[in-house]
């Protein structure tokens, strides 16, 4: 599986993804996912991408190899006049790679099924971000739902949907999102460190801050012990049940 | 879909279901989906249930029925000589059911699925807590994995793992499971109050305290609204991410 997150803030986006990918249970390796393509002073835009790794890399190759050949331009990700235009050649892209692969005879198509992120910001528009799934169709975060996740989402949803404020700096936005994803890690094999993270300054329009947070990480080693013992000391000073109100 | 939790203590074992059922998002309703028996000073059954409510009120109806024709008394839940037997019976009953109602002609009859927990202690044997799966095989808890979870699962499993102590006592584990609940409730439309609590007394080989928890209850008001509130603030003492290390 996968877990990926992307996070609106008044000041800027907020990605995190992280890195296993598994095939069954046995044949689990590393792989990036998360991809950020820029024209500095123009655009920034990011995807991450779960599901099927042969769908996803496909699709960002193909998005990849458009926006290089500058003479095959049109359209591409780097010349799409709005994040609206960037997403619906995201999600085309991405309905015609399963389309081509359940073509050459597989049962059951959802096997290459993938879903995307895309977030991001062009020219003097507004950071938008978008959930594409599968069938190239997609929706928009807004006010009332500022932020999305794909993959392994439940576990770490219940902190983010009660600490989540839009005004958060970027270092309450990651150790937020630091806690999301332990959550997950500690509750479901599939999803593992090292994670990918890249913070976007509204209105920069350049790709901004991208590192990679590893297992060992001293911080996400204070977040992962420090959120146990924290969840364990609120759990305590929580009032006990009483039997003699029911 | 439904969340159950059966956990086992040092001193005892509570069950907490909620009553939630739903065809698709507009077909709700309210069903209890804990069942208890008993012969006092001799066993106590709790079976929780999760999946098509056709199949699990069939099994469940089918079981009280054996229960009760004393003539028809073997092989029952009342009679059988240890827990062992009691899951075996339990997750014969659950296959046949689903199997009857297969043959009659669906497609998939994945749609007929159900999962069971079925928890307690007969005569001088331990307490003792099995998930069963349709398939009618089951697994047993142990020291290494004290509770079971079946329906949606996942929001509220990270809390129990961090919080879980075997020693809890009864008022503590049922603030658990609250905690545990109210955060799935909060993320998914499919679980929901009441909930139903059964709370088992090691060796008292009787049902003890059931009761049911209301969505205005005021204890669980204060966990819903104390733990938003202790969540917030466990996460604000954590130390913010800095980009300097990264």
């Amino acid at each position: 599986m996968t877990y990926c997150v992307g996070l609106c803030l008044n000041h800027g986006m907020v990605f995190m993804s992280d890195t296993r990918t598994n095939a069954g249970v046995d044949n689990i390796s590393t792989f990036k996912k998360m991809s950020t393509w820029d024209i500095p002073g123009e655009r920034s835009i990011t995807i991450m991408s779960a599901g099927n790794l042969a769908t996803t890399q496909a699709v960002i190759s193909i998005l990849e190899e458009r926006s290089k050949e500058v003479a095959d331009r049109d359209p591409d990700i780097l010349s799409a006049k709005s994040m609206f235009q960037v997403a619906t050649l995201v999600g085309r892209t991405l309905k015609e790679v399963i389309a081509a692969n359940a073509q050459a005879g597989q049962r059951a198509d959802s096997a290459f099924n993938a879903t995307l992120l895309v977030g991001g910001q062009v020219g003097d528009g507004e950071m938008r971000l978008f959930l594409i799934y599968p069938e190239g169709n997609f929706i928009e975060a807004g006010a009332d739902t500022p932020f999305f996740q794909i993959g392994e989402t439940k576990y770490g949803r219940p902190i983010i949907l009660r600490a989540y404020e839009p005004d958060m700096s970027f270092e309450e936005a990651i150790k937020l999102l630091l806690v999301s994803f332990d959550s997950t890690i500690k509750a479901n094999l599939s999803v593992s460190p090292p994670l990918d993270v890249h913070v976007y300054r509204k209105d920069s329009l350049k790709t901004g801050r991208t590192f990679r947070i590893n297992a060992d990480d001293p911080y996400f080693q204070t977040i992962s012990n420090g959120w146990g013992v924290a969840l364990r000391e609120a759990f305590t000073r929580l009032p006990d049940f009483s039997f003699d109100d029911h």
